[in-house]
């Protein structure tokens, strides 16, 4: 079934303990295309400047990611993050942010993109995720992920939010800020009360809860060794999960666990390389052949 | 199979963001013994003094633990720890300790003791870890936990304890802290290089891992909405698995992976009260309905 996401196109500045990277191809709604692109054909949406490298988008075109949705406001600066890794590639510091086109970005999304029956809305603002919200009317299945600044910000809209889309991804910090609560899994079920039929919480390197009327579950990351860079996992998770749902079509309780599972395995791939080198290296084998490992790590 | 735990007896005084208990049972062969106690009966050896309540003992021996090995010092004073936990209830600080009698405690195992063939060497000084691996020459499998104070202070004596256990049991700190690496799962490999054919990394609240020779496992921890008092977690996950072992009489990796198991289910049962209350109120029946659950939720 087709598959929208509206987020973040970016030109990154990454460092790590070993290496420094600037001008890497990122932004949310990119990680989580390529994610999904192991899966089904995505319509992206978001916004760049001129100096966006046309060699990015021919990339995407060829992992099948329709770019119709990727506007270029003449004139525009791309948006930029600069970020600093601490030695456990865990704890990060951002050295610099630059909004630059973000800042205007309300898209109007092609009519095609309109009828899409899954929609993910990547971190951005509130406001801005539901007006796409309002744009794509039949959808069957619509995810949003949010971050501490609309948490702190924009309470209403996101209340509002959270009473219209069907399911939330946010990590742990951000769940107990929202929920006000300290527990991680009182956290989730709280979200959960404010409207979403489920919940998902990441937990990077300790991997992710879900929260569902019925249902708990817990999975662990898969345990990488060599982690280059950790950028954009979370949304190489929240990719290779409503990929793999929307290739299945279906979103009843166990298709979301095996779907929870495919997403930690496309994040497990991303942290092993700068930008999405990770991600491009790894084929659907791949990532099958470790989702099999990984089913043998934690069953028992 | 007969198992031996060599560890500590205590008195602590446990501050949580809502309550302040004082003189409550503790101690880490305390906590692994009644842990234990649902699979196997437990020889327990470990000191205490003067102002030790017999009612403990009595506890214990109501759960079929042997204290032929609880050595009362004449006019000594019980070991004594005082925690004040974040109210994240996972950070915590130490307010006090008083080693008191643990500073003489240089035991001399009952015959019947030396005769054990499963054996857990509980958190403490490497050099009395290594007497009592001496006392116990035929077990078959002997199993040692430790913590960043020895790896700082006795780091021969530590090599030739890892040169000698089959397994050993450490937090994710404590493994970088003797790995020397920022990465879990580097920390978990290297050191079962140093000796051990097996590691298992304990994460408090985001579960284990286990790594063998050919095995890696994974397993989060059970989710607890209900985290009352964390204090001996990690001593009755040990004794939840070292106990299933025992009763099962074998460690091949599959029984190990299931040892796992049951050890995050004690541990989850042990922080939902302070000291042993959590524990004492569940019954095997509670553990096995607690593992079934928690299989569901980590198998796809």
């Amino acid at each position: 079934m087709s598959l929208v996401v509206v987020g973040s196109a970016a030109l990154d500045t990454v460092e790590t303990p070993c290496e420094k990277r600037e001008n890497l191809l990122g932004g949310s709604a990119v990680y989580f295309s390529v994610a999904a692109s192991f899966f089904t054909s995505v319509h992206l949406a978001a916004v760049v400047g001129e100096d966006w490298p046309e060699e990015h988008t021919r990339l995407l075109k060829t992992r099948g990611i329709d770019t119709a949705g990727l506007q270029v406001v003449p004139g525009g600066k791309t948006f930029r993050w600069h970020g600093r890794y601490e030695p456990n590639l865990n704890d990060r510091e951002t050295i610099d942010v630059h909004l630059n086109v973000l800042t205007q970005h309300d898209p109007v999304l092609p009519e095609h993109y309109r009828r899409c029956q899954f929609l993910f809305l990547a971190n951005g603002a509130t406001g801005l995720q539901l007006r796409m919200l309002e744009q794509c009317p039949g959808t069957v299945l619509t995810v949003a992920d949010t971050m501490d600044l609309w948490i702190r910000t924009e309470p209403d809209q996101l209340a509002e939010l959270l009473r219209r889309v069907d399911g939330l991804v946010l990590n742990d910090s951000e769940a107990k800020l929202l929920s006000g609560e300290q527990n991680v899994v009182r956290a989730g079920r709280r979200v959960r009360q404010m409207g979403p039929r489920f919940v998902i919480i990441k937990k990077g390197e300790h991997g992710a809860m879900f929260f569902g009327q019925h249902e708990t579950y817990v999975l662990p990351a898969y345990p990488t060794a060599d982690v280059v860079d950790p950028t954009g996992a979370g949304d190489a998770f929240a990719g290779g999960m409503m990929g793999y749902l929307a290739e299945q079509g279906q979103f009843d309780p166990l298709s979301l666990k095996q779907a929870i599972a495919y997403g930690t395995i496309t994040a497990s791939f991303t942290v092993e390389g700068f930008s999405l080198e990770g991600l491009l290296r790894a084929t659907r084998d791949d990532l099958d052949a470790r989702l099999e490992q990984y089913k043998r790590m934690v069953s028992f």
